[in-house]
């Protein structure tokens, strides 16, 4: 049975203002929270249709009738959870770190922060003009990757400005990817969607890489940032 | 003016009965129709809010209002055309061909074939039950691509029992592909989102490969077979 504070609540966290003010974010779907309650993060409360033999005190029984009164989703998946949201831990530059700078689409950072988590990518740092990683379509795209892979928020020209790190962007003009010395430690960062990498990070970045286009040179349209993420890890960790 | 009957061809055009019936697809957005303008498709009428100055009798203005009435798209984008299916042409054994088992979801296989318009793949077979590739939201991923790659809809087992040409298939448990000899002539299978390739292909599939995964061997989920074809297409692509 849902109290009304509960439905409040969870309608609330579909706003990134409200996720920030509770502290907490929705996952769906029998499948990711079975995945999420193995990681680390706290459980806060659970509504589910079938139960799921935990903790009785965060576990709500509620009716398929009551997922779909709150499920964000067209087609509920049986169970909903509400998760704290954990504390971003300190970036470690002794690895790959991927960047986004204002990455808009929720599906292709979910898809993004899935490949960091294949490639063992540990942190993944946005631009705050970023999708937010709470947004529920993101964590339906992560499958459950959100749990293994450390996104920080941070005001990414400032970062860049005073890190020591060789820095990589993704441009359409860059060099030839398979042709370059890529390196085990670094940043490697994505643009947005439609713009591409901003022009004041454009100035900081000295390794311009491109991967190069075999279809008709006219005609073909750019690679989805997700997918041109996908090679360029792929790149980056077969060199290792 | 939106006459009755082109209300209804509209949105009986969202369904595969009705597109093969007439021989017909829908496409929206400015930029999208343009492009395919451009190419060697033929238009058959154009639903647009401002001229595009083109042939008198295939375009009709209508008002933002209307637009809204006959768009497939939660927020319509200025214009709808209906293009005709255009004939598929014999496919080419001397390139690599991309093909797919059983890829239902239309995001994906949009994203596929604007990835096989890239590394200038001229052929991407498709099983029978694959999505339909003139599905308005595979349409909409392409982004235009669609009129430079020639989809075949056939029949995946038979074609893969009689080719004569090397067949590779994308599997978790596969040889490592940046250790692999790829080939520029040959087959590269990939499957389907949730099951893989079927068993009946697996069995006549030799050369099997897999993107190796740097992540937490026990936790990772498998990659999406659109990323796992960008990255696959890299490599065959950097081999050349």
């Amino acid at each position: 049975m849902l109290s009304k504070s509960q439905i409040k609540l969870i309608a609330s966290l579909k706003q990134k203002k409200y996720r920030l003010k509770h502290g907490f974010f929705v996952v769906e779907g029998v499948k990711t929270i079975k995945e999420l309650l193995k990681s680390n993060l706290e459980l806060h409360m659970l509504f589910t249709v079938e139960t799921f033999n935990i903790n009785a005190k965060t576990e709500v029984l509620i009716t398929e009738r009551e997922l779909k009164q709150i499920s964000f989703l067209t087609t509920p998946n049986k169970a909903m959870a509400i998760f704290k949201i954990p504390k971003v831990k300190p970036i470690d530059k002794k690895n790959l770190i991927v960047a986004l700078d204002d990455v808009r689409d929720p599906g292709n950072l979910g898809t993004i922060i899935r490949l960091c988590d294949w490639f063992g990518i540990k942190d993944l740092i946005c631009s705050k003009a970023t999708v937010d990683c709470y947004n529920p379509k993101v964590i339906q795209a992560t499958m459950g990757s959100i749990t293994r892979v450390n996104i920080s928020y941070i005001d990414l020209l400032d970062f860049i400005t005073h890190t020591e790190l060789p820095v990589f962007g993704a441009f359409m003009n860059g060099e030839n990817v398979y042709q370059k010395r890529l390196l085990k430690k670094g940043v490697l960062i994505m643009g947005n969607e439609a713009n591409g990498i901003s022009k004041d990070l454009e100035a900081l970045i000295k390794e311009r890489i491109a991967i190069p286009r075999f279809g008709d040179l006219k005609t073909t349209e750019s690679l989805n940032v997700a997918t041109a993420t996908a090679i360029l890890l792929s790149e980056f960790s077969r060199s290792y």
